[in-house]
């Protein structure tokens, strides 16, 4: 049965997925690279974005997961873009260039519907004014029996876990302090008693995180 | 030279030192015994409240150097006590009984200062109202040359660190979602950059964190 997972998805010490004052320059706010500075040097996160070499050590085995069976993504639409409001004709199709790193179909959450993007390489962006269940029931169906991921940011994967909605979910806790931002964590008292929980830390500073739904109905 | 220390100081994975309704019955409030759980089963915090027996894996490592070289501590009001404001005469002497675990002095951080209690095994009680540093000059010629200990709580830890006065520090990053109570990164922002940071995961669902500070002055 198909799956919903979260992968790469860092937070730091503080609980912040992104930091404050999102803009063109900064898709991260004042956090900058920071949340993924140790992780973007992986051999797998480097081919994504189309760049050569990388390690290979524990935190490319998690890298690595992050495509794998995936058939649909759905994101928020301050992943998509820095952009608020209704959209102007800004000729803007994201972050990720004429090729995104996605090549499935992927389903942006916004209250302001647009015609979809179709993109090379297999990724087609489609807009949608949902509920996390029906967009879920939307990208299951575009997914083909393959898993869905919940792309972030941090406001839509805590609808996400907040709906119940998650089957895994791989975090990185960054070993920094952003004191500002958009949290994670709010809303989510008690979360870890639906979950199975592992940790590893890596030289890196990066420490992962593994939340695995108990109780997920018999596929 | 005389150091400034933190140990076993636990914080839940959105940040929260201690929980809500601190009251006698629960002391870290609605978090009751969950950020301690895993830790409070080794062998030295067992020994510490005079129970025997316990683990003596790496979680024990670490709950090991609490008491070595520490000659004095100093505490929060609200470590002390569930009591706010001005104290009434209710013969409270704090949580842990005629013979108290720090066999030290340990200055109590209040507005509301008090006669110093001698309690059995060494352990004084002075009740002090004074910032950060002169509690900390206090407490560090009733060390006597050793180091002193921040035992908490969140709001404590968090006034030395914005102070620039710890010198090093463990965290235990206990993997729940507490969702209210105190907060410990609150205006640290940045705070990873003055601190050299080291993060390992242990199988009983712990992380365990050291932050030493970096650019100390030589000894």
């Amino acid at each position: 049965m198909s799956r919903v997972r979260v992968h790469n998805f860092a937070v730091s010490l503080d609980g912040f997925g992104t930091g404050d004052g999102q803009s063109l320059e900064q898709p991260f706010g004042h956090a900058g690279g920071r949340l993924l500075e140790d992780f973007a040097g992986t051999r797998t996160f480097r081919t994504i974005h189309g760049e050569s070499g990388g390690t290979t050590g524990i935190d490319d085995a998690f890298a690595s997961t992050w495509a794998t069976g995936i058939g649909a993504e759905i994101m928020g639409r301050n992943k998509f873009g820095p952009q608020r409001g209704p959209w102007t004709d800004d000729g803007w199709k994201g972050w990720w260039g004429d090729d995104p790193v996605f090549h499935t179909p992927v389903f942006v959450l916004t209250h302001y519907p647009r015609p979809s993007l179709e993109m090379d390489g297999g990724t087609i962006f489609h807009f949608i004014d949902a509920s996390p269940a029906d967009a879920l029931a939307l990208a299951k169906e575009a997914a083909g029996g393959l898993d869905v991921r919940i792309g972030g940011g941090p406001t839509t994967v805590r609808e996400f876990l907040a709906a119940d909605l998650i089957d895994s979910m791989h975090l990185i806790v960054a070993p920094i302090v952003l004191g500002r931002g958009v949290r994670l964590w709010d809303g989510l008292e008690g979360l870890e008693q639906r979950f199975d929980l592992e940790a590893v830390s890596t030289p890196s500073g990066i420490t992962h995180m593994t939340f695995t739904r108990t109780n997920t109905e018999e596929d």
